[in-house]
Formats: structure tokens, C-alpha cells, sequence
């Protein structure tokens, strides 16, 4: 307290001080951009990024943590990375799966088959939706390597629950939510066959066996998590389903996912021990067809079927066949350019953009089209599972030669233009849906994958800033071996001007796969907790250490700079309950805790009771501490465990 | 390739639509300005700040990450990450620790009693020295929490070592090299006994049992490895030793050791069942002496008497006695302000500058009187370890008041010219400490713990740019819950003109405590790997599949965009090896690898081989995939692995 009081008075002084000697500065920016080499336009994009102290960011971008396994959050316009969230890897800095039984219970949920997965590769952020428009309150992310969704809680920013696909051995096309976030989408990836048992991969058994498919988790906004009793599966055939979007306002109730193998191309190529042998590789293989589908499906019908039962259980899981979804005319095929990947639905519900990757087009369909064909039953054909395709050009509204490599769109606030990222021509394309005419092309560094608009996918985008999401980074940062950081490039779409380059983020610890963008007003987070909001919850005076057998459970408080108790006694073999709360008021004065060698770490913010369990299984003097540098006598907030 | 080469086409014709689209800009910095409420000074600041695409920062930052157990990248001005180096914590982006047999083999040499540890608290980075100067070849870290310390080899910016200090239970003060990277030392923090064994925590035995000590691992640069048999800790009393700084030029083969607690104070606050009740808490029982020592070792003597074979072995490790120290005239103590922080030599060797967060002042301390009491054995008493104390009136050259909560000091290009963090004012302090006059204060937000300048704690300071390594963001930043960022400020020490506050970086991950920063130009990095330098090389051609018993080895390629072979049927309880051989040649092509469900992640740059390692323990259909989007055909960029 006496600090604190001597602070403020010091900080009085200290701030006079620098007024005092800011006012002596006399160099002009003239003399400074001369001197670092920077143009007007240099200067100009400078002042729209340039954050001062204290001022906030107007967007706030969930961009996925890739192959970290985490999500991460930055500001626009200042491109300032603010967080990385521990989702699917364990994060010993927020405490997240070092004995803190939350985060412990989290990674146990991520398990399959018996295994703990302590990663993932996170790739299509979702923010929860009410009315097609972003509200703030959850970010849902998937692993397409172990097929599991999360769900990050925007009160704390918190990973709460990871759910596990109980059928699918891979997935992509996840997450992306229903406009009143009904359900959180996961579409799969790579078939596999839905038990956990070997098939051989014969092209019968591919064909027959392996499958797809849209798995649908019902999220319950209340309690804030998904409810896998009342999810369901769509079952696909073996096509490799991709990127996925809901529909919303017209084409509410409809889900759209793209694939990129309807070859049922098994591969093969090089020479392993397998009756495989000297094919062409799966990138030609799955590659030889010059359309794709797109998968639609009428989940509101879907999940009617569900509710009326007419599903099959796979590893107790409700499963509902193509053939049901065929009969109830709820499952539908339609033509695209060969191997494409975004699948975007627009503002207003009506257009669907698919940018093939091999094709220099954009392709715009018309939902309105599908839906009378759809009506009408006037369809195409069938494919070999007896799904209805509908015909490619009566679904088309245009299609519009946009460059090489088009591979993901989104929209701005005027009505009509969409971006779309060109992979091979590394550069992003504005252009007009509705009229089908190519507006203009801004280049980028290097290889640019998905790209973000503000609110760009929702009911009401918000124009202003797009970020191209880059695989490459290059040249243009210094170089930090060979493994290099990815590079997110800030682009100004404010108004009716060109484009332009305004900033290179260099993302220093995973490959981000897609992003959103949200006004930053919208979140409300938690910035202290409620101390009787644990249960645990440990009262200053009350701290004690209780034994039952060799169970022990110590209630331990930490406020600046001490931990209560300091030393603590116990034996080998005993089962530790450690709870420790934090009963500070201030803002972000986070405590740490750790034991030496017990692989522990937790954070406790201001007001948090966190509870660790470990067993004592090594006799000795262990040192514990508080990990965040909390006062002047943060050193010495400290103590000893030891055990007998 | 033939993407490649339409790609260059298309970037030439985008660059141009760019060009005409930039000309069509009309608005001016002074309407952006004011838009964004930008001041004058702002607009300064963002010039010397923004680093335009393409262009590089002049000097790098290597920062501890705190309770991440990484290590952090980042450069200046721009105050750009670059890049989080997994150091403690497994890392699955860049596939440390996720079966890739390197990274599996980092984190088995950081075991401690048989326990995987894997996150380390990283305190203190070290860069290699050459002369005294920073000379871009290594990293040293240490973890605080699991007293071990790390090497990251700067050609490829990954951890090469982590060696497990075998008598510590914590440490501190560390790492830290001497001029020539001889030796990197780490000092212990809370004493405990040397002994892995339960020690009763009496008075008694804190006294004669508890120790601390410093370890000065030898490094060898051919190697790059420290080598624990050419290593040795000199044994300290029971304080709990803290920063360390090595001598340099005049005061070269010299050490310089603070600590916290030489009251031995051994806590017992709160009531724990334990013997000691109602006590103080560590935080005023550790500071009831108005002075603290300074550890003052002589290395070389240290090192003659550790090959002269004077040392005994505990936990197989060399130890020298304090006795024999004292009698070889190689260790003493000099009182300095309770609870300092900070001990730093300046460029010149010949003065310690040290900052004790609970005195006003900051205390230069002259090595040549020190040097001149040591030599004249003008001793002022003895501890009760029987090590000789040096008077601090006759050691001082001069003490200067700078402010609350003087904390750690680095040095400027001007002669004379130190900079010293103040915790409690939330202020930078530029002074002389050969005058002994403060100059100038300049706020920060809020709470500074470590400051770092250019090169500022070599022979041969820069100057120019400090950053302030504030331990609280609070309102700074876009809250994102309970959990905020970091806060390190960039300020302005350009010539003569007062300190400036340049740009507020969040740090997403991680609480650094202490950081180097190095001219960008030293640094030499390897951007991609020579294919043969790889024992398990796979050429393209002779990739395979081979058995012997249970035992299978795969030899695969990677290159855009598939893998060979691409489909592999093993049994199930195999052991796998999977060498995976990237022949790709340019820079940052990068592919992943993972498989389904176990757990397995691998990062693999041009020309790099990478092995990993399982045991096939679960059957099934187990797609594997390449995480790095490396092409417009990367999702194809997958196999499967079958388990009969």
C-alpha cells in the first residue's frame, strides 16, 4: 500500500519531467523519414497504423495459432499481437495443463482412444453468432490433425471445452457456426472408415467404407458449451469435404461445403510396402476431374431426422445415413471448378463465391436458382451414392476470371464487392458479384491463403481494413533461421480508393489459417474475477493444510508478496489438493505459482481460486514461488514444499 | 514449376494495376492525423518506428518468455515478433518435442529425477561474447523454476542443449557469460540442500545443510555445447543469491553476485502444519537487514582449484567449498542495499552499478578499490561462513538517488551514461555514474522490471534504442480478459535530446524478464540446409519402406506438393523410424507432417531430415497430412498410414 501511495506521487514528478524534456525535442519528420528511407506513402500508411500508448484498437482479429495449436488475438489497425490462447496445446505461461485441474480436465477431454494429443492444427476460427452478426461471446476452433472442436469463452478468453469427433480421423471444414449459432459445423476431411478398426485401402473398400462427412454440435448458449448428445452426423461419401459455410437470412438452414476428391483418388505413389505401387501422386490423382461438388445440405431437415430418431449410432454417436438425407430431399450435389476451397456465402444469403484454386475463375451461384431447382426436382444426374447433383450452369449467376489460384473471398460494407486472395498470383482481387466484373488487383508477399475483411462474413460487413493471411514470408523480415515467421498483411479497402499495403505483421509462432475480424466494442471481457465464484475459494485468515490418510488439500492464499502458508510438510506418496486463491482487487496483478521439478505451473489472475493436484511421488526440499513478477518483493514471495 | 513461373507473370501485371491504383491516392498525413487523433509527436514516433515491407530492423531482440519456457525474437525499431523459439515447453509448430527425435532428445536431457519437465520459467538470456562483445553465434537460457540452462545455436535459431544443474533445487542469476564465453554462469536462488534428500527446514540445518552456490559451466564454441564434466559450482552460503554480472577488461576472471535474503530468513508465515507459526512473511522477514551482500568470485582462481582436482563430488558434479575459496583468496563479500536487483559492469569493466528496489539510490560500486581492499587483505569482518567482508564506504565510488524501486541499470554509447529501471515509479532513469548526478526521468507504463539498450551490456554500447520491460499492461491495450500481455515501450535514447517514448509492444505470451538486443548485422543465420549434412538423408528415388522384426523404417521425401511413399500399411506394436527428408531448395518452403491421433508433429525446412519416432500402438486408418500450406495442391498433400 505504502507503494502504492509512493508510486502515484513518484509517477506525478516522473510525468512532469517528460513533459519538461518532450518540449526540448526540435527534430521534424522531414529529418526522420529522410534519414530511414521513407516515402510519403510510407509516412501516410505509418500514421494509419500507429497505435499511441493507451489508445485501443478499432477491430480485434481471432486469427488460428495453426500447428501451435493455439488461437491468437490481435488489434487492427495496429497489427499488436495481444494474446495466444492455449486451446489444444498446453500453455504453461496462463497455467493451462501444468496441474491445474481446468486446464488438466480440458487436455482429458481432448483425449482419443486413450491418447492424450497435447496439439493441434487449428485452422477456421469461429465467432459465435446472433442474427448472422458476430456477438462477442465465443470463438469456436477446430484441429483438422486430431479431429476435435473448442470452445474459447470471450468473457475470459479461456479454452472451457474441447470436444472429440467420434468418427472422423481428420477434418477441415471447421468451425463455422449457423447465423444464431445453433450448431458449430465440422466437416471432414480425409475419409477414413467411422469405426476405429483397420480397412484395408482398396479402391472398394474406399469407395464402400471410408467416408466423409458434416458433423453438426449442437452449442448451448447458456451454459456455453456443445452438446454432444444432441449432435449429429451427416454421412458424405468419400470426397475429401473442405471449406464450409452456413447459409444465413434466405438460405438459412442450409450448409454449403466444398470437396476436392470426388476422384476417390486413394493414391499410392512412391514405392512403400504397399499393392500400390508407381501411381500418380494424390496431388495429380485427386486432380484429374475438372469439377468438384459442393456439398448442400438442408440441415434444418437434418436435424428433424435427428429429433425423429432416424440416425444410427457409430462409436455412440448419432449418425444419419445419405440415403435418409436423399430421401427427405436435405442432401444435394452441385458442379465446381476442380479442387476449390473458399465457399462463401454472401452478406445477404443469396450468393455463394467458390474460388477454385486450378481455375483462374470465381464461380457465383445463385441460391436462389439452386433452391427453384431444388424445388422442382429438376436435377442433372445422381452420383454412385445416389445423391442428386444439380446442374452447374442453371445454378451459376457469373463467373468472373479473377487471376491464378483463387482461393478464399470476403465482402465489404457496399453492396456487391467481394475480395478474393489469389494463391498463385500472390495478390488480392476486389471485384463486383453482382455485376461479374474485376474491379482491381493489389499484390501481396508472398503466397497469400485465406484473407480477412472486417466482419467480412457476416450479415453486415464492415469494409474498411482486409488482412492477407501470407504462407510465405520470405525476404521481408530479418532473417531467423530456417524456419520462418508467416507474415499478415494489413490493407487499407476504406472507401472507393485503390487498395493499400499497410503494414507486414510477421506472426512469430505458428501458421494462421483463417481469421475473423471483430469490433472491438462488441467484446465485453472479465477483467477480475469474482472471488465466491469459486467454490474453492480460500478466505485470508483461513489458509490451512488437512490431512485424510494420505489425502492432503491446502488452501493457500497469494496477495503481494507472500503466499499463506510459506512452508508446507508432507509425505511421499501423498495425493496433494492445492488450492490458491488470489485476493487481489488490481487489475491484471496476476500471481504465479510453481513447485520445483513437479512440472506445475498455474497463473491466478485477481480474485481467481485455482486448485492443483499432483502426488508427492519425490522426497525432498522443493522451492515453490510466485512466477509473475508481482512488487518490488516478488523474489521473496516464496516458500518451501517439502516432502518426507 | 509451372506455377512458379505463371505466378512471376501475374506478379508483374498485379504490381502494375498496383502502381496506377497508388496514384490515384489524394488523402493527406494531416486528414489521417486527425481522423486518428494523432499528435505531432505521435506522427514522430511512428516515423522512426514503421518498417515499410521488405525493409529490415536494425538491431534484434532476444527476450526471455517468462513462464512460456520459450524464448522470444523480435527486432527494433519496428517492435515486430519474429519468431518464439521453443526452449523448455514442447513447441509443436516448429515440431519440437512431437516424436521428431531431436527435439524428444532436448527434452530427455532436461529431465530432473526421472520427471519429463516441460516448461521451464526462462529468466535471463545470455548472447555469446567475443572480446566482451555480443558476437551473434549463441544463446544461452535458463530456467528458473527447474534450474537448468539452455543453448540455442544462432545458425538456426534452435536449442541445441539444456543441461540440468545436478545440486540446485532453483537458481536466479543466470545465464550470463564472461567475455569470452569461457563459462555461462547460473547462481542459485533459494538455498536448499545440495542433496536431493529431505531436509528437516530448522534453523539449524537451513544454516549447515541449505546452500546456494554458482555454476560455471564450461562452454565449448567448436561444439557448441556446454560440457558438464569441464564444469564446477563454487559452494555460497544459504543467501539467496540473485543477479549476476561477469567482470570484463579490468575486472576480467572476476564475478559479481548479488542476494536477497542474508538474514536467512526461513518464512513460515501463515499456518501450514508446520513447526513454525505466526511468523513474518518472507517479504519482511528477507528484508529486516539494511544490507544485502554482493558476491564477489574470482573464476580463474576457482578454475585452477577445480583442475587442480580441489572440489568434491555431490550428484556427480564438481563442487569447490566455500573453505577452499577463502583460502585461495578467490571468493569475498561486499554489504550492498537489501534486496538489490540489478548488478551490472560498465562497458569499461571498472564499475558495478548496483540497484537495490528498496533504497533510493543506485550504488557505483569501483572495481579498483575493491580490487586494492582484496589485494591489501583490508578486510571489515568475516560472515559466519568465515568469507571475508570488504567495507563498503572504502568501496564505493559514488551513490546517487534516483528515485522508487531502482531495479537493473544498462549503459548507454556516452561514457558515463547508465540507464536504470525504477519498479516502483514506473520511470527510466538517465544518469552519470561517474559524476554521480541523474539527469533525466522519463514515465513508463506501469512497472518496469528489466531494461535493456543496445548492446548495453557489452564493452561497446550502441545507445540509441532501450526498452522497458514493464511487468503490467492494465489499461494499455484492448483488454482480452483477466490474463493481459506484457508491455515492453521502445524509447528514443538517440543523442542528446531527452528520452522519448516510441511504441507500446504487447507481448502475447509470456512474462520476459530480461532481454538482449544485438545489431541485426552480427547475425548469420542458415536459410536453408545443406540435404547431404543429414546422416538419414532420403534421395528422391529411394524412398522405402523397410522391416526387420517388429521394427520398420520409413524413408521418405516431401516436395510440393506430396509425399513419397504415400501410402504405408504396418502391424500393430511396431516401432516406427521415419526419416522424411524435405528436397525442396527454396527458402521457406517449408512442409509438416503429422498423423492422426498420435500425437506426432513435425516441422521440416528446405533440405532439412527429420526422424521421428512411435511405436504403433493403436490400429486403424491413420491419415497423415502435411501442415504447411505449401501449394495451391497442399491440401493433396496426404497419405495414410494403415495399422493391421
Amino acid at each position: 500500500m505504502l507503494n502504492f501511495i509512493l508510486r502515484k506521487r513518484q509517477l506525478g514528478l516522473a510525468l512532469l519531467v517528460s513533459l519538461l524534456a518532450f518540449s526540448g525535442s526540435a527534430e521534424t519528420l522531414k529529418e526522420v523519414a529522410k534519414k530511414r528511407g521513407l516515402t510519403d506513402k510510407d509516412l501516410l500508411a505509418a500514421a494509419k497504423t500507429y497505435t499511441p500508448s493507451g489508445k485501443k484498437d478499432e477491430y480485434l482479429v481471432f486469427s488460428s495459432g495453426g500447428q501451435a495449436g493455439q488461437l491468437i488475438v490481435y488489434g487492427v489497425p495496429s497489427m499488436r499481437l495481444l494474446k495466444y490462447i492455449g486451446v489444444f496445446t498446453p500453455e504453461p505461461w496462463s497455467g493451462y495443463g501444468y496441474g491445474e485441474v481446468e486446464g488438466m480436465h480440458r487436455l482429458k477431454e481432448g483425449m482419443i482412444r486413450g491418447t492424450k494429443i497435447t496439439w493441434g492444427d487449428t485452422h477456421h476460427p469461429a465467432l459465435s453468432e446472433t442474427n448472422g452478426d458476430y456477438d462477442g461471446q465465443f470463438v469456436f476452433i477446430n484441429d483438422k490433425a486430431n479431429p476435435r472442436v473448442a470452445v474459447i469463452d470471450l468473457k475470459t478468453f479461456e479454452t472451457v471445452q474441447i470436444v472429440v469427433n467420434p468418427i472422423f480421423k481428420s477434418e477441415h471444414g471447421s468451425s463455422v457456426v449457423t447465423p444464431n449459432t445453433e450448431y458449430a459445423m465440422e466437416a471432414a476431411q480425409y475419409p477414413a472408415p467411422y469405426s476405429n478398426k483397420y480397412v484395408a485401402l482398396t479402391q472398394k473398400n474406399f469407395n464402400e467404407i471410408y467416408r466423409g462427412g458434416i458433423t453438426y454440435w449442437k452449442f448451448n448458449r447458456e451454459k456455453g458449451r456443445l452438446m454432444p448428445k444432441q449432435s449429429f452426423t451427416v454421412e458424405l461419401p468419400p470426397y475429401m469435404q473442405d471449406i464450409t459455410d452456413a447459409g444465413k437470412l434466405i438460405s438459412d438452414g442450409w450448409s454449403f461445403t466444398n470437396s476436392i476428391n470426388t476422384e476417390r483418388y486413394i493414391g499410392g505413389f512412391g514405392n512403400g510396402n504397399t499393392h500400390l505401387k508407381h501411381k500418380l501422386a494424390n496431388e495429380a490423382g485427386m486432380s484429374a476431374k475438372d469439377t468438384d461438388y459442393m456439398h448442400i445440405v438442408n440441415w434444418r431437415k437434418a436435424e428433424k431426422l435427428f429429433k425423429a430418431g432416424k440416425f444410427k449410432k457409430i462409436n455412440g454417436h448419432a449418425v444419419i445415413s445419405m440415403k435418409d438425407m436423399v430421401k427427405a430431399n436435405a442432401l444435394f450435389l452441385l458442379p465446381e471448378s476442380k479442387s476449390p476451397h473458399g465457399c462463401d456465402v454472401s452478406p445477404d444469403g443469396r450468393y455463394i463465391i467458390v474460388a477454385g484454386k486450378l481455375d483462374t475463375h470465381a464461380t457465383v451461384y445463385d441460391f436462389k436458382k439452386i433452391k427453384r431447382l431444388i424445388d422442382k426436382k429438376d436435377f442433372a444426374g445422381k452420383d454412385p451414392y445416389g445423391i442428386p447433383i444439380l446442374d452447374m450452369q442453371k445454378s451459376i449467376h457469373k463467373q468472373v476470371q479473377l487471376g491464378l489460384g483463387p482461393l478464399h473471398s470476403q465482402f465489404d460494407k457496399e453492396k456487391g464487392i467481394v475480395y478474393t486472395s489469389l494463391y498463385v498470383d500472390s495478390a488480392v482481387a476486389r471485384w463486383d458479384y453482382l455485376k461479374g466484373k474485376l474491379l482491381e488487383k493489389l499484390p501481396i508477399h508472398y503466397n497469400i491463403g485465406h484473407l480477412v475483411t472486417a466482419e467480412g462474413d457476416t450479415v453486415n460487413p464492415d469494409g474498411k481494413y482486409l488482412i492477407a493471411l501470407n504462407k510465405l514470408a520470405i525476404d521481408r523480415f530479418n532473417q531467423v533461421g530456417p524456419l520462418h515467421p508467416q507474415n499478415h498483411q494489413l490493407i487499407d479497402i476504406k472507401g472507393k480508393k485503390p487498395m493499400s499495403l499497410l503494414y507486414d505483421m510477421p506472426l512469430p509462432l505458428g501458421e494462421p489459417h483463417y481469421a475473423q475480424m471483430i469490433k472491438a466494442d462488441k467484446l465485453k471481457p472479465v477483467i477480475r474475477y469474482k472471488k465466491r465464484s469459486f467454490k474453492n475459494y480460500v478466505r485470508p485468515g483461513k489458509e490451512r493444510v488437512e490431512r485424510k490418510g494420505n489425502k492432503v488439500t491446502i488452501h493457500s492464499t497469494a496477495i503481494r508478496s507472500h503466499y499463506s502458508p510459506e512452508v508446507i510438510s508432507i509425505k511421499k506418496g501423498d495425493h496433494v489438493t492445492w488450492h490458491i486463491t488470489n485476493v487481489e482487487r488490481a487489475q491484471d496483478q496476476t500471481h504465479g505459482f510453481t513447485v520445483d521439478t513437479y512440472n506445475l505451473h498455474a497463473s491466478i489472475e485477481p480474485g481467481e481460486t485455482v486448485t492443483l493436484k499432483f502426488v508427492a511421488t519425490k522426497s525432498g526440499v522443493f522451492p515453490f514461488y510466485c512466477t509473475e513478477f508481482c512488487s518490488a518483493l516478488h523474489l521473496e514471495m516464496s516458500g518451501y514444499l517439502l516432502v518426507k
